[in-house]
């Protein structure tokens, strides 16, 4: 391909300047990039300048790159202007799938055929978007998450039509932007993190719903509780630690009947041999080599410096 | 009656010295409390001793209280001495229905009818749990996180027996301990930090057990992504803030057709009238004043907080 490698890249063009498109923008720009974007509603402009002003604070105090400045952002008039110019586009409409298709659709006829067309879709998948495209194979999904000039998540996945190429060089250009890339070999709805954010949201719903707990207090049971662990271990290293010095294997074969229980609405796999075994061998190697002890100290630690940084030791 | 009062607590008794055991007996000393530990396992002492010695620089950097010593701990040899001393017990046993029925009964009849007793159960009731025991009225549930001498989130709730003047006596004593305190007016399996856990949890599974995603994706999914958020802002307050200037009301108004998307194993509940108004006035109790742009500054410098703590800035 002649497409500019992904160290390369120095015009991105954003289309759609709301709050993730708009983050995205922002991200960008201090990042180095020279930026251009586009959105169809009046006051795009004004409410972007907004949005970056409002996070270049933020965004000055962890490092901008050399050259950085928000006066390297473009906002033109039309969507053929802003695609022309791109050398990696970041589309971030509303979650609507009938404007993505066009809108994607639109966004390929207009951009030179080599370039990446990335989406922040919360959860379509690419072959469903993709359906009115040319060129479909540089279209691919590059999930954000808000704010996207802080959290470093990036989640990349393609459709049927994306070329395997198009989604290393997505990932690898992201992870070249300072992003922290997951790169799906297949589409999932929600992919990763939705998924398991949706189903605490759809649980803390219920529980609204049925009287069964405030929105304060699930807000209160996730900052004063697991939310201080998620910073710095995922669920899966959070329970490791909670076997003991059993680990993760002690963890299932003790709690392992807790999934039987109704503590969400949300029915549990049953806990096969092989569902146990992929779990902690998934732990061990993600623990690498460190001990529970470690980790255990590497939690305290955490937990502490996150504590002390939120003002709350 | 004649129990102490929340402020005047000096000796708690702990049963059970495993990791959560454990983890209170350190807590509870570093709060300058004399602590009585049992367990009957044989190695007890000398583990509940390393995970003291293990928790103890934590505490230490966090700031011990005014005497507090790890020589105020004392392990003794059965259940009858540990608890004839206490002016509050909290049980850690295993999470085994009949056995913490069993236990219960025991530290009922062994601890002075007025000392309260709480369970650190994960997730049965205490209605469930407290079938055999005489004095039901002072016994409750107090469910930790772990480590409970880090995690400040305790939640508090009473079965059918419970004296609601327990409940409130024990929320107040966990508060005066220094610890973040959600009293339950009513029994949930799972109380809410569980059950919001729980169904992230099932879902990871779910994913893991269908090759949707690996342990370590989904551990880098929630630390990269929304785990960075939920240490300062709850799963309500984040999607406040997804809305842009409309807030929850937007939010909702804006995603809620993903509620039926298949973004989780887990069926959601229909979003009437009545449940989006009580999750958005929910988010505007809890906002307290704070406009948008205010929660969006304090999002940004708790983010920009945690990374640089955690060393990731």
């Amino acid at each position: 391909m002649s497409r500019v490698a992904p160290t390369e890249v120095r015009t991105v063009t954003c289309v759609g300047a709301g709050v993730i498109g708009g983050g995205w923008v922002a991200y960008f720009l201090a990042k180095g990039y020279r930026v251009v974007a586009w959105d169809p509603a009046e006051d795009a402009e004004q409410r972007l300048r907004h949005l970056v002003d409002a996070a270049w604070p933020a965004l000055t105090e962890l490092g901008l790159a050399a050259g950085a400045s928000v006066d390297h952002l473009t906002v033109v008039d039309t969507l053929a202007e802003a695609c022309a110019q791109a050398d990696f586009v970041q589309e971030s409409a509303p979650e609507d799938l009938e404007l993505k298709r066009t809108l994607l659709a639109d966004i390929s006829a207009a951009t030179p055929p080599d370039v990446v067309i990335s989406s922040s879709t919360s959860g379509y998948g690419m072959t469903e978007m993709a359906t009115r495209a040319e060129h479909a194979e540089r279209l691919v999904v590059g999930h954000p998450f808000n704010p996207p000039y802080l959290i470093p998540l990036v989640e990349v996945v393609g459709g049927e039509a994306t070329s395997p190429e198009v989604v290393s060089w997505t990932a690898d250009f992201f992870r070249h932007a300072g992003k922290s890339v997951i790169e799906m070999k297949r589409e999932v709805p929600g992919f990763v993190a939705n998924r398991l954010q949706e189903a605490l949201w759809r649980e803390a719903l219920h529980m609204v719903e049925n009287g069964e707990a405030t929105v304060e207090e699930i807000d209160l049971s996730i900052t004063d509780g697991p939310g201080l662990r998620w910073a710095l271990q995922g669920p899966m290293l959070t329970f490791h630690l909670a076997g003991g010095q059993g680990g993760m294997a002690h963890m299932l074969d003790h709690f392992g009947p807790s999934l039987l229980s109704p503590w969400t609405r949300l029915e549990a796999p049953e806990l096969t041999p092989e569902l146990r075994d992929a779990v902690v061998e998934g732990c061990e190697r993600e623990a690498d080599g460190r001990s529970i002890d470690d980790l255990v100290a590497e939690r305290d630690r955490g937990v502490i410096a996150v504590l002390r940084a939120l003002g709350r030791a």
